[in-house]
């Protein structure tokens, strides 16, 4: 049982018993992590009692934890007042992906609430495309200036250093804020007091574009073991930071995109529960409509070997196993180019090396599946001549079928496209077709049908 | 083309005509995460070359960030002496997973190179579990007293903190090096300077201990936005701590596990090329073995539908679309609902919303796709029967194997079974038994054989 289980009878009893004190001590203490996996336990209604006993800004925090249609259907529940209250606490980041997910209506209204100067702000997050690193971003972090000495700058941390969303890193502007160097904390701690800043700070600063991909950001927070990345606009001036705990969850949800790819599925949003139905329905149906097409030309194969079939039906006993077998390894050598390429570890320079490997494992694992295959087949019909088409075909199509799944990644790389689009479906119809082929054509030499 | 191979023409010149000065100006100015990317372009001997000319410092920022076969291959080239500097130069953690890679005679040489103190660390460091946070922990930490004031603790880190892997986050420790608190630099830089540590470090510490899995590690990183995590040992005394950055390798080196499980395999290692031949064959082979006694069934199952098959040998040519579609609708839905529940996002209680949704999804694209089915199968054959035949079942077949593929992980984590195990391999099988049971049954009806 998850702890917090143990606490929810307790809490729903102290809110039936309107005891807002005990509940507010008991919440008090945690996390707005583990308040939200408590709040999860209760009734809608509940919930509103729960975060009414919260301090301004632990409601905030804890209300940003929410998954978006989570966040909705509160809101539906709170004053106008408390909507405001929480809006105004939330660091702008968490504001622009909330307002992000509600029904245009919904933001206006919301939006009408915060004062003008957020107003206007949370309006200019909210027009960067979706999935930039404007969109993502808080305007959040600490500025200083070229000329100030180090003690200059440790006085402007400490005065607005409490709602940063990070003063480990520190940004240098200049009077137009164009972005002329970064200095962390640590230099600021380690230097001597009456050290400028632009003596301290280094130009070679790593920054994105308002409109770039959050997923450019998110490589170079990882590449770079960054705490913060700095976003400037067009004419360099700085406009905000994404911060390395942002880029836990792009991460997370970049390698969901990239599942999503591999089992055919090319969905509108990451998230299971929140895509409509229809754009759920549309982004799966594609590519199985694409795939089931395909699939006429295995028909067509079985039908030009229907002589073959119909003369000798056992054939058609191994199709299953046959064409399974080969998908099967398809599917697990594409997965491991697939990653491999993603994570970096693999280079398309090292295409020789990658064919040399899936050719030896693909004709020892053959061995092993086609003698497998040739046992069944022989205990099945007590036909060694089958027994040895069985075997051998499933040999065969095991090693192609592990070269097809290495190498399809490694084309699509090479004409520049996405390698996470081979998916284990597409796989498998590739080698449906090609295994039915091998299959016949080995059972006619050694058959004679 | 990547940045850094326009570097490497003229780096390689500099190298050749020795110009040891003209290549230090320009690693000098890099990230150690370029210089890699550099690197990586050169032969062997060159590379020792470039090493030369960086200094202690980015030496061993920069070899830290190789792969381990990488590192293997130049300690080779290095002088006894240039490895000493390196290892030494290194933080705990990225020497321990140097030594955790090479060979065990080569890590004795090695670790004979360090000082007593350096050695009995690595020792300490090296036995503890593979994967544990033990084994990923740094030992540079920053450790305040309790009783020092803020003024003081300020000095410690200026004095200390040049070695320290991060200053930001303060573990506050009494005599006994037990573990008393946590306090950010942000909360001393905040705080008046006479107050005490006691006063503002936060005593509920989120911690892991030693033998704990590196994944827990990373599951509150994540969680609770940490830039850090203090590792004790089982007396509660501190030893480690576990950064930020470690932690986004850890989530990647997870991800690829579970992308490795969804296509059936079990790999020791999680990178392509460094596990070695046999590990990687037969992590491969045993669910492809299973798989391929589990086809069995497909087979006996045709047999025992042979006299229909017989006498309607078309029937054969749409087994591999039929079983196609329905496999791959499933990897599409298991893949959703592992993934959902991996994240967080799907929890088991809302198993009765899921299966909802995947009938309606499941009854949609069945429809789509059975009414494909039925055109092709009309085309094809000009029989409106066996049309009708087809299209049912491939309508059918969806829709079971679309719930089958999102019910299997659901029943897999209500057994407390890890869901990635439901590989689409997996699902595959299980619906090429169903598949042919469900399209001879309808044919049997429909065409009376």
């Amino acid at each position: 049982m998850k702890w917090y289980k143990i606490f929810t009878p307790e809490l729903k009893e102290l809110i039936d018993s309107k005891n807002f004190k005990g509940l507010s001590s008991i919440l008090r203490e945690l996390h707005p992590a583990d308040i939200v996996d408590i709040i999860r336990e209760l009734e809608p209604t509940e919930k509103v009692i729960a975060f009414r006993v919260l301090d301004k800004t632990k409601i905030a925090e804890t209300f940003s934890l929410l998954h978006p249609e989570e966040e909705e259907e509160l809101l539906r529940y709170f004053t106008e007042q408390r909507v405001k209250e929480i809006l105004l606490e939330m660091s702008p980041d968490d504001r622009t992906q909330l307002l992000d997910e509600l029904p245009a209506s919904v933001v206006k209204k919301h939006l009408k609430l915060l004062p003008k100067e957020e107003r206007d702000e949370a309006n200019i997050l909210l027009n960067y495309p979706p999935q930039s690193a404007g969109r993502v971003m808080t305007t959040e972090y600490v500025d200083l200036k070229t000329e100030m000495s180090v003690s200059e700058a440790l006085e402007h941390i400490k005065k607005t250093g409490p709602d940063r969303e990070t003063i480990y890193t520190c940004y240098a502007i200049d009077e137009k804020r164009i972005l002329c160097g970064v200095v962390s904390l640590k230099d600021i701690i380690l230097a001597e007091s009456d050290q400028k800043i632009s003596k301290i700070m280094n130009e070679n600063v790593y920054k994105v574009n308002t409109t770039d991909d959050q997923e450019e950001a998110a490589k170079a927070i990882q590449k770079y073991d960054f705490l913060s990345l700095p976003v400037v606009d067009s004419e360099n001036r700085l406009v905000g930071i994404i911060t390395v705990d942002d880029i836990l969850d792009i991460v997370q949800e970049e390698v969901t995109e990239d599942f999503h790819k591999m089992a055919a599925m090319q969905l509108p949003e990451e998230k299971y529960f929140h895509a409509g139905f229809f754009k759920h329905v549309s982004g799966r149906v594609i590519w199985l409509f694409v795939l089931i097409l395909a699939a006429t030309i295995s028909g067509k194969l079985l039908q030009k070997y229907s002589l073959s079939l119909s003369s000798m039906i056992v054939l058609a006993y191994f199709i299953p196993m046959l064409l399974g077998a080969g998908g099967n390894i398809g599917a697990q050598s594409s997965t491991l180019v697939i990653r491999a390429l993603a994570t970096g570890e693999l280079t398309l320079r090292q295409w020789a090396k990658v064919l040399r490997k899936e050719v030896c494992a693909g004709a020892l694992i053959g061995t092993v599946l086609g003698f497998t295959a040739f046992i069944i087949a022989v205990i099945f019909l007590r036909d060694t001549m089958i027994g040895i088409t069985v075997g051998v075909s499933v040999a065969t199509v095991v090693l192609v079928g592990n070269l097809a799944g290495a190498i399809t990644p490694l084309i699509f790389r090479y004409l520049r496209l996405d390698p996470a689009i081979v998916s284990a479906p597409l796989i498998t119809t590739i080698i449906d077709v090609t295994g039915i082929i091998i299959y016949f054509e080995i059972a006619r030499r050694m058959l004679n049908v």
